[in-house]
């Protein structure tokens, strides 16, 4: 499953030539603290595990283009045994330089010196503008040195934000990646459907979410790719609701929004389901409208239609769907134009899903145009309904329910791939599974 | 099992009699970024949950002590449908005026214009001077501001780093403390003899983490206190391995360093015990050795003594153990002196622990005099050996084996109190759960 | 005239005895870039001066006092002929032994590691807390290591702002610092003097500005001790008027606040006087209410009264004479309430005076007391009166005159020596030198 | 003399068509601390004014170029009777309005709202990247929010260096330039001739300094241009001797390197004389060997030429002088690789000048190329010879001597225009004047 060396470094190949001349940086995440001396369990950078695969911390990838050649340096920790019998192995320089193919691997305590002279002669420098400060100023303070040196003919000039290249690239995913996330949901699928049997009244929210994590975990995710959402009855309308921490009721439905993250890939998946067995009519009837709105945006997913097209098409078919229902009451032109559905589907259609469970990437390019689907994108489609119980107007059968379905899709050659869709999701799927 | 807002009253008033006059400023914790736009779970500053209770983000708790006066002020977030949609739940201004016993409660919006106002007339102001440098950062503008200010009579002149105080007064746990510190351990044990049951080889450590987690969670234990170590063989060896990430062998044995926190509380406790049910009998040698040694060293507790002593009894001790099993040879006071014992045993004895796995106060008072043991302190007690498969010049069958045993202990009126002693630590006791 | 390395001792230890027991940090001032690369003249820091009287940047005074000692480290740059050729000739670590009386001396790179030691076992650490933010942050950098580091016991806590201290110390002049003070005014009065006799109309005002600073500097006082005012006519009423830019015009007057700085000490010394020899009649009138009132108030001082007593005399009597002259109208009580006064005298009676024109330290005591003068302080007395060209219930003839009379007051035993009462003050003498 | 408002905006039109699609942003100098409350006169960032012409502080100058139009947008201070009766009148956004020719003035304190809203739907901000951390980040904070929000479209993702594209326009003076520059070079040449004239032994340097200021400042040049070095007999031979604290002596040559700033337009002219009217005779050997060196290089600049190339000649001719002197014993092809005459002129031949003395200028293009001379460049020729008194290899006669002879030069189409040459320089000149 594990996506190797020979496609990172084509990664990073294409990257440098799709960059102006100049030198690129990204370094790793570094730990968290969470209390005093403990710390969050450690998240590598997802730009920086893209075009490496490589997940230990305090380590900086620098790809370097000039008129003639194209360079990619790595600095990494050196072994230290004091060191490591503290907090773990490390692969060390010597290792690094037989895993990577790289020109050069250097001990990271080198890079002040390394960078220096690297940074001669480049005009552009390529690096994360606005999400990591420390490293910002350590290398503007080493250009600004360059810039008053007389001696340095060309030095930096230029601080350009790296991040909306490589998260461009991100979004075309290649076999590999179509694969980990295809593994990442046959997890998540064995989370969700064990918690449509395993739940019942009287049970805590905390109790799903457990049993939820402990399925990712014990199935080789290390992690959640977000924080699981488990959201019985009316406070499945916060939509982020992550306390978890109520009874659960029977009657009520509970909205469950988790997905694992597997060799660092996301997945997200919304499911929506009764806590004792049966939907209740109402429950039923409003599920089912959503169910079909969701399938139709699915559908007409293919290469060339474009984002904003989908989230049009979600809510003016989940308008009409409240106005059938009795929830709305108007004309849908009139109530469309008043936002009047937005009360209820207050988000968005969907967004990309990969390395992160949001993947970076703006919905337009850089001349403002919106992006047109291509094959190899993967998005979440994710239509939803949130009827506070307070919500006077409505039906009063239909309050304190909320609803979100939502599944993973890939944009294939003529049209899609739902890659979640063998997860439990028609009533009559998932009455049989309680 | 939750502790009363009398109680933090009490606590809060309690510091406010031990400074000098001033201000002191205590905010919550920081949402942490994991990737992108996604976070980690919350974890509420220690300090602040110790004063108040309260778990929310975004909130300033002020302390005023003048000659003639001591105040309360607490800063929270206020009500915002729109935000808390997305966010969750908040308490609010007027809910907050309720719950807690302060003299007023403002919008936390309204700090830098009210905390300008109440640090007029204070010299002194009592602040985290080293973890949270934007928030000093803040309050230090202000101060220079009314530094400056002619019409200021007097003005913040002394920043007092106010950690240590308020870690002074968490040495001392009160009943309701030790019942939630109990609860955790309860909680705790139910996952290290589920973890003994359950384990068995060609499993992955991570498999047996999960399954300790889904035991924390699923017992409303929200979170780990620390993040669990699973070190199968000779990875116990490396002291903070944390990747769990093997496969379980046949005949190795298997440490297990994990703590639930329950309600803000942590508990620390590890256990060794065999993959494959019975301890081998080098095994079984050497944890005999270190589980008399770590008996010796519990039962010497009491007031009046100091935690050198007890790091100097378990060195000793375990010294010895070593020679009486051929690992180290020579004589014991020449051994000691050159800290040939350190090889096998590189840590501390134990460390204080409570609303922080590693409750932070230092060893030593104000004068670097040490402490005295008291009532109402609580310490963790771990000896251990672990000698590494490479080293030659330890008998055969030991290497490759780490061991170590943890328990939390309480100082009562007359001696002590084994927290934990009812998890199964014997070999007997193991042997009959496997 | 040079104050002398004993004195600078003597300061040393009787600072360090007024402190608590810790450690004391005093950096040089830094050169202040002017445009891309040229810099302002250095100027050394004051407090660093008073206590070391050395003029070089670069350097640190580092003073600590434990239970059982004193100790005093001086930080200097060390010799560097390749430098010292393009920034000039540096004192050096060996000649500085010589100079200073202080425990070290050691060159200024190494106070990274040096302070690390130094701090080490000191609770307290009195610095700048509002001033110099890089240097704060270094040492607050170090401590955080310290607090962190458990083998070390005590490590500082506290952040003390040490100004105040230095600055209280400061307000007491010895026989040698009035000395000084007395240099610094003799030179200010030939600059003075000087102007009263070359000033002519149509010229303009930096020329006068320009031939009093050639006077400060032809006569060794190497800077102004603050940037000279000439303001002519209506410019007058602009307080802090220094572009010194128009031309001066028959029947002004010019006002001009000018001092020098002499051997690092100040003078401050205000006098206008006409642009053609002669005062008119509204003019003299109102020079002379206001010299009155000057007179009034330095005869007024002596040790045991407050600074408040000398600006309500001062306002009050300024009030009558506006009464008397008929610019105000109305009884005195009610103008003083309704502040009438003040929109023709808007600032202080005089300002604490030294190495800095405004001596820093605050006219209260830590607790909010007001300071009572004391033998050996030095503050100017500078009542004035501005009436902008613009203010309409005012008789015309006193509109747009802006008078200011300004001298440098000691205190002594009994009372009080007019330190510059030889600068041509009356209207006789002012016509006299014209 | 002074430059229009109309070239101003002809500088910013120009400036605008050479920048990629983005907004540009260039903010005024800062005040500068002096000491305690007391300021450094305030001196205009370069290109700033270069840009605007304007004096004040607290001002931005915004510029921003879309596929459509070029937009220019100037914030400065308000009107505010209260400050300005303390800090000086203000121009006010009414009053720019009439006197510059931008698209919109605002209130400085609308800064941070209007410049959101002009960063969106711009890829690039042109700014300075190393001289103004706290302005940078600022905007890169703005551009943060902007990158985050998904309904901003497109927002800065590079930020360049603003000061290149600036500076290189500065490099060609217009007329209106030269003019001023040649009126600093006026005042600059009677302050150097009256220096001639006035020098007698036993006067200070700083005397002559003081003189030399005086002369600037009265005549209307409020300020030098860099700080003035007055450096007697061997003091010449530090090169950046500014201290100015010796007394001449009967015998010496003083080197006098002063310019006055005039207009915000530099000159930077460097003469050698002697103390007592006659030049000794080796102070005359060197003086005239010195003066051809000079004058070949001024006679040799034109457009298309390099500033190396007047280097190498300088370096060439200098080292042959050494040798006819006999200061330099040898070969020069071996002495000049050996870079033997560096040891007596190690610094450059010359440096562009203009609003600053050094303008700022690299001298090579973006691609590391050297710059061809063109018409309108102004630099510095400043070849000088520099013999320690301790130098025991060179004869006796010239140790001691420090000799520097500097002019200022225009490229004009077909060569060259000394604008400095009517300042006496021969030893014939110089003597007659003394």
């Amino acid at each position: 499953m594990k996506i190797k060396e020979k496609e990172y470094q084509k990664r990073r190949k294409k990257l440098l030539k799709s960059i102006n001349e100049g030198v690129m940086l990204v370094p790793s995440a570094s730990h968290q603290t969470r209390s005093n001396d403990t710390e969050y369990p450690f998240r590598q950078n997802s730009n920086f595990y893209y075009l490496t695969g490589f997940k230990e911390d305090n380590a900086i990838l620098l790809l370097k283009r000039t008129k003639k050649s194209l360079k990619s340096v790595l600095f990494v920790q050196s072994k230290d045994r004091d060191l490591e019998l503290w907090t773990g192995e490390r692969l060390g320089v010597k290792a690094a330089k037989k895993r990577f193919n790289v020109n050069k691997v250097y001990d990271v305590k080198q890079f002040d010196n390394r960078v220096k002279k690297l940074l001669k002669n480049s005009k552009n420098v390529h690096i994360d503008l606005f999400n990591n400060s420390s490293f910002l100023k350590k290398v503007q303070n080493t250009c600004k040195t360059l810039d008053s040196d007389r001696s340095v003919k060309i030095s930096p000039q230029n601080f350009l934000h790296v991040n909306t290249k490589i998260e461009k690239m991100r979004l075309i995913k290649s076999d590999s990646e179509i694969k980990t996330i295809k593994e990442a949901i046959r997890i998540t699928k064995i989370a969700h459907e064990n918690a449509m049997k395993m739940v019942h009244p009287n049970q805590f929210e905390y109790e799903v979410q457990s049993s939820i994590e402990h399925t990712f975990k014990s199935n080789g995710a290390y992690s959640d790719a977000y924080t699981t959402i488990v959201a019985g009855g009316n406070r499945a309308n916060t939509l982020h609701y992550i306390k978890n921490s109520h009874l659960l009721k029977q009657g009520d439905l509970l909205l469950v929004d988790a997905g694992c993250e597997f060799e660092m890939y996301a997945s997200d998946i919304t499911r929506t389901f009764p806590v004792s067995r049966k939907f209740s009519k109402p429950q039923k009837k409003l599920y089912n409208m959503i169910l079909k709105v969701q399938r139709n945006i699915i559908n007409a997913i293919e290469p060339g239609i474009k984002r904003s097209y989908l989230q049009r098409m979600c809510e003016e078919q989940l308008c009409q769907g409240l106005i059938d229902l009795k929830i709305l009451k108007g004309k849908k032109k009139k109530l469309m134009k008043s936002n009047a559905h937005k009360k209820y589907f207050p988000h968005g259609v969907g967004h990309w899903m990969g390395i992160d469970v949001h993947d970076e990437c703006p919905y337009s390019d850089e001349h403002g145009k919106e992006l047109l689907f291509k094959k190899g994108m993967v998005l979440t489609i994710e239509p939803g309904i949130y009827i506070d119980k307070e919500s006077k107007n409505v039906p009063a059968k239909y309050r304190g329910i909320g609803i979100r379905i939502e599944d993973n899709i890939l944009v294939t050659k003529r049209g899609f791939k739902n890659l979640s869709k063998k997860i439990a999701k028609t009533v009559k799927e998932i009455e049989q599974l309680s």
